[in-house]
């Protein structure tokens, strides 16, 4: 049986839902839904319409054919076709819009912009897939968050980890953004950080402390995380273990990588879509300890990085997969991670 | 009759003439040189190496090799097997190469980088193709120059250009690029830049000055350029004659167009590799007159826009077409250029 | 006779003017206003209140004795003791306050921010300093058009101008702004420029024109000049006629001068408080000709430039001088302009 | 008695040095060294010459004559007249210039970018300066390490620090820097951090451990601290203790130091000579636990962090005080560190 699924709100995470659930030889994408003709409109456009456009509001549907967009209908006339819908609308928008899906009786996965009640799960593939098993109304982990936990998650099921303390060097802004951006300045945010604190929500068992500084680059986050392990490890079994993440590709600065724009070029150079990558990098050259503890730093693409997860609670929202090993298996398969192992 | 094609040096711009000659249907990519692993090459093992490697100098091949990376023979194996090499090596290398070439009677293309001494003919696809005809050595005009050409050519040939002013916006590193950069400030270069004398170069008939400034971001250079046509045009004229260009898209700031990563984000969603970009931008919104002048800005994406003007290089030195209506119309049709109008 | 100033909005302009006036022998600064406890206003007291703090609205004192700055009134309390107001509130809130410059008869000299109909005269201390004389509400040129003017004007009166085509090269936010910012990006504006419209406010006989791009950087603007001389005028005599302005200091890369950095670094060095400048900047390497025209490039500091043009029009409106020549050089001599001459 | 000070290297530190001593009630400043006419020796002309320069090579002093500067001598005439020199030339030559302080049996000390191998000890005033009473060469610690050990020190000597892990998010170029930068880039060192291993070095009953990454500002650096403290403190305790720190400034989101360049304008409009900043800023909205753990961030004003520690190498080299207390107290005194309180 195909899963139908829709993408509300085709910016710049929807886009990359929609693209994802494409691959997914299980799903099919009924639509997307937008309510102006933005870029990512006019792109679809000029593609040649991929995927059908639906208005996300009553007003959308003029403003997008004035602008020569197809229309094929309405945002229930979307959501009344599928089994659950990816909802990548601007925050606080998915929670007016899961009264309509209450409503037609539908499913949901929400992004990290919205507010943990509007979800019955905090979901995240790797670390808490049962919990989202047959679940209504999940939502994801954000985006760093969902990368920090592939790591601390594998550690966690390797060695036990106690506690963490994180240092979220933050792209203030994507590639293309006018309406957000700094210029020649680091922003400090209030700690802890949410980060450490949603990790600790999946997670309830780990400890979780950090602290967040914006930076005036578009290419990724880097995290450094510093993870109390209850069994020792030593450096080299650490990298062992990362290098079997289908999630998470290691690097080093002799290959090259030298920074998040490294990781950008060489997907760019790899032919993914828009330069892409699902994976967080982890470098080679930044895991040290001090004691027990260790210590690592992180890449982490923003864009795209909550698509596998995402995809992943699809598969624990329907109930396809009983279990974490084989939803993930999919869904990597799908999508090609870890084909570089 | 198929043109064998090599490309030396498989950096930014020789990854990019090697997938755009692989578009050409009367041409074959017979395969790409380089000296070391870098990540533009380790991608292209990671892709299942859809063109042949060769080493470009004696002790290349054993750090590919060391790097696991499958190398096919030595740059003079690869020189043999064509009819023209696209040498996009670092600026002097392609001088050295030339021996080469001349030895084993090859004709040759280089980038803006060598000296214009280095070719026979300093080459723009539309403003001189017949002067390429048959030559064995051509050089084409730098990123920025090709793209302005583009523009004040077509002025030229529709309402006579007697002189141009332009200034340079220039874009201080490609993305990825760790080697160069400029944070936080703004660099003059000595005036007049060399794209006005390299306009004067292919355009002889044409007066022209300019300044050059660099400014630091990554996604494409905007010039301003000033030009004094010989019979009045109007600004709608103007715009009505860019928009039949192929390889100028004409976009506007109500569009969603604010600048140049809004056209990189664009050509990321079209789906275009590595979200490349051949033509250059215009914005409608910034055409304006002062008396008969006539004033506009254009984008540069500096990655990927000589890369159509090389292969009418490669189509003038063979003679496949006698003339630049024809030669231009082969290439816009195999890239796509033009496609949106 | 000792002038009394009052300083509306100590922001940064505002605190840049209040440090301008008290170097004036002819005048006294009375107080400076604001609203609510910003870091100018914490540094001030910081410093020990040099300056006297009045409350711009209302509920300001509450706010700004909460955070243990001292207030010595309202604003009508510091207005009424005046005579005259520079008025550098944020954009609109200057007409606003016309009202209470009007009720209690007081003069005022508002910036760039404002519109031109809150103001009787356009002002620029070397345009047109006469139009200004007696005027009870002045507006200041904005920053680029400021430094802008400086040199069209004294091309103009050596040589007459015709018309002038320019680029501005924008800086998008100043040193230390967290609400405004650009990440690797250019943005166009709708052309023409508002600054080539304003110089042909000013300077009515000359016709302009011009593009404006935002770049990411935060030391100060460069614009490119194409001006149209009406008598033939060499880059040497270019180059020796600037020489002679005292709000314009001429550099060469050859000095060190690279861009905007170097100057505010300059300025740093300089000892010149907050590393101000308030002259244009000129580079020699950017003088170029094309037939008659000649094109060079100026740096705007956008944070003190229009200081002097400022002072200048409290001289223009209360008649302290009675021409351009003696009102300039008192202002050029108490600020120490032209002394590198 | 009054102690006779050079400076070798009248660069970005070495101006700094200069004003810093200046300032020494019981120093005099016989003069600063340099070899070329940068634009920091342009500016000291321009000033008037405060100090005396002095050719730090052979062919130096042609070049600065050629350029207007007057030269007061060579470099030995100057290290001759002194008892000890800062020496901030660039890495590498302070080691060669050591060879002239012992021909003329002159005390010195050297800045981060020598070798440790250059001096008898590696210095810092708070947490070593015993050590370094009557020493002929001390160097002081680099930037980061001088500001991040003034933390650490403080609180290991209120509650015993066990070990700290540290992320430093650094400025990759000064203000008007144009030969190094980033451009929309982070950039990963290899670990750990040499700043970590610095700390060690000095505070050898500390483990220390971290990971760098470069960032595209010039405005500061920040580093988050993880300290493992010996026996418990809690956020306010912890904030108290640092406010109590004359060299380190507790700041707050809600104040309106948002971040690196906040500081940097506040210290503009505090009137301080180039806008520079002595002491370290901690963010009290930072502070955060995990289990006994404290975890903050800390500015790092690069260009001037290390003037105060540099000074109290003198007075430690030239046992003018016979212990940190008085010997810091001094420093701070005359540099106004601390007033804030």
């Amino acid at each position: 049986m195909t899963i139908k699924v829709a993408v509300a709100g085709y910016g710049v995470i929807g886009q990359r839902l929609a693209d994802g659930v494409a691959l997914q030889k299980d799903m099919e994408l009924i639509g997307v839904a937008d309510v102006a003709p933005t870029l990512a409109v006019r792109a679809l456009k000029e593609k040649g319409m991929p995927y059908k456009l639906f208005s996300a509001t009553a007003d959308g549907k003029a403003k997008l054919e004035a602008a020569g967009i197809p229309v094929s209908g309405g945002f229930e006339d979307l959501v009344g076709q599928v089994d659950i819908v990816l909802d990548s609308s601007p925050g606080g928008i998915g929670a007016a819009n899961k009264e309509i899906y209450k409503k037609l009786g539908k499913k949901a996965v929400f992004q990290g912009g919205e507010k943990n009640s509007v979800a019955d799960v905090f979901f995240h593939g790797y670390a808490n897939y049962e919990k989202g098993l047959g679940a209504d109304f999940l939502k994801l982990t954000s985006c760093n968050t969902t990368g920090l936990i592939r790591t601390v998650d594998h550690l966690d099921r390797a060695v036990g980890i106690e506690k963490v303390a994180i240092t979220i060097i933050r792209r203030v802004a994507d590639p293309g953004d006018y309406h957000r951006g700094l210029t020649n300045a680091l922003q400090v945010d209030k700690a802890p950080s949410h980060q450490a604190e949603d990790l600790m929500t999946v997670m309830p068992h780990v400890e979780a402390t950090g602290i967040l500084v914006h930076t005036p680059v578009t290419h990724g986050h880097i995290i450094t995380v510093l993870a109390t392990p209850k069994k020792d490890i030593s450096i080299d079994e650490t990298i062992a273990l990362f290098k079997k993440h289908p999630r998470v590709r290691v690097v080093s600065l002799a290959e090259g990588f030298l920074g998040n724009a490294s990781l950008f070029r060489y997907a760019r150079d790899l032919g993914n879509p828009r330069g892409d990558m699902y994976e967080v990098a982890l470098w080679t050259d930044t895991v040290v300890k001090s004691g027990r503890d260790i210590m690592y730093a992180i890449n982490i693409p923003q864009e795209s990085v909550t698509i596998p997860e995402t995809i992943d609670a699809i598969r624990a929202a329907l109930k396809t997969q009983p279990d974490r090993e084989s939803a993930t298996a999919a869904t990597n398969s799908y999508l090609g991670l870890g084909k570089w192992l």
